[in-house]
């Protein structure tokens, strides 16, 4: 059985979790609380992050959530999420870059990173001048992924792919936060409300950090 | 011709320069100003980035550097950059991400966000705090490079790959300010020597910002 080391509120997490499911692969997972640097840990994965992924026990570990995602596709190309055409891969890839750089450094890391990793962790605290950058780009991006979904259905083109989980892993994270102003963005609720819906999903509803619950709307498919 | 829209340094413009002249495939270069957002530019990439390709005049535009490479390798596979396995993949890919994005948050940002993207655009001051930090965080880079040429010759294995393209790509820039101390370093300055006297790497070495010229030992391959 493969075991995937995770946190809840790691995007690079999420997006293998999501990925595996997609794939109806079986996994275990183990979370692995990466501030406390556990020497097995950083000898599966000496830059100390999740997502590793065991692919067997005992077996060579796979480190970094982008090679972990093209690992998981090239050994199990069945439910592609990764295109047909080395142009349809190529935009994918680029919205895949568009979330886990842009996002991440304009949203995620203001917003997560400042509100849950700083408390779990116990360094530093949170930058209130961070957390108002990202509440406000965030609404661009909401934009983009309404004008993205209303000409092509999912991120990418017609089909669901890689795009749009890596986008829910870290829309998902913010939401965690009751974060992400669904109201004034009908046109990316919609394309997350299919989203959320999807069986995979569903996991990741049932994520509960201790002391931190989410919002109630969270774990509503009908939010 | 295929045209890429680059800038001097720029981790991920280096990164597609250096993989097309190890391909041996021609093409032409256009710096982007993109702080200027041009609008002809950001209808080719909205997120407003470089690089960008233009695999054929009037052709789809290909963006982020990531989704360039592994188009590049899926278009030419011929002088292999991303190994023969699933496995070797994953482990270029992880160093990849390493570079891209640990040491790019690490250093890169650090040194020439700060002290070269900062004057160019015009906007902030250098940071001398991240400056310092950058000094800090490199040395444990150039030891981990050490340790896996020392090992394995190259960083992913025997064969020269994407993993070293990326790396030098990120290190030449850090070396454009003369803030690599090679000297303290050796083993990674053996590694570095390698990949710098490769001919795709010449063109590299002739880069030049008007007003911030590289110190002496940039285009040197005896440095």
């Amino acid at each position: 059985m493969m075991l995937l080391f995770h946190q809840f509120v790691s995007p690079g997490s999420r997006k293998i979790r999501l990925m595996l499911k997609e794939k109806n692969l079986e996994f275990d997972l183990q979370i692995e609380k990466t501030w406390e640097r556990r020497p097995e840990f950083l000898a599966l994965n000496p830059a100390g992050e999740v997502p590793v992924l065991l692919f067997e026990p005992g077996g060579h570990p796979i480190s970094d959530a982008t090679a972990i995602a093209e690992f998981i596709e090239e050994s199990f190309p069945d439910r592609p999420l990764l295109g047909q055409t080395a142009l349809e891969r190529a935009e994918i890839r680029r919205l895949i870059g568009w979330f886990d750089v842009k996002f991440n450094r304009e949203v995620t890391q203001n917003l997560v990173d400042e509100k849950i990793t700083k408390r779990l962790t116990g360094i530093g605290t949170p930058n209130s001048q961070a957390i108002k950058a990202g509440y406000a780009n965030i609404h661009y991006h909401l934009d983009y992924i309404a004008y993205l979904s209303d000409r092509r259905s999912y991120l990418a083109g017609a089909d669901f792919s890689l795009a749009d989980v890596t986008a829910a892993a870290h829309l998902s994270c913010v939401d965690y936060l009751g974060d992400v102003p669904w109201d004034q963005h009908p046109g990316a609720k919609e394309w997350y409300a299919r989203v959320k819906s999807r069986p995979s999903f569903r996991p990741l509803l049932a994520d509960h950090i201790p002391g931190m619950p989410p919002p109630r709307h969270y774990a509503d498919l009908d939010f």
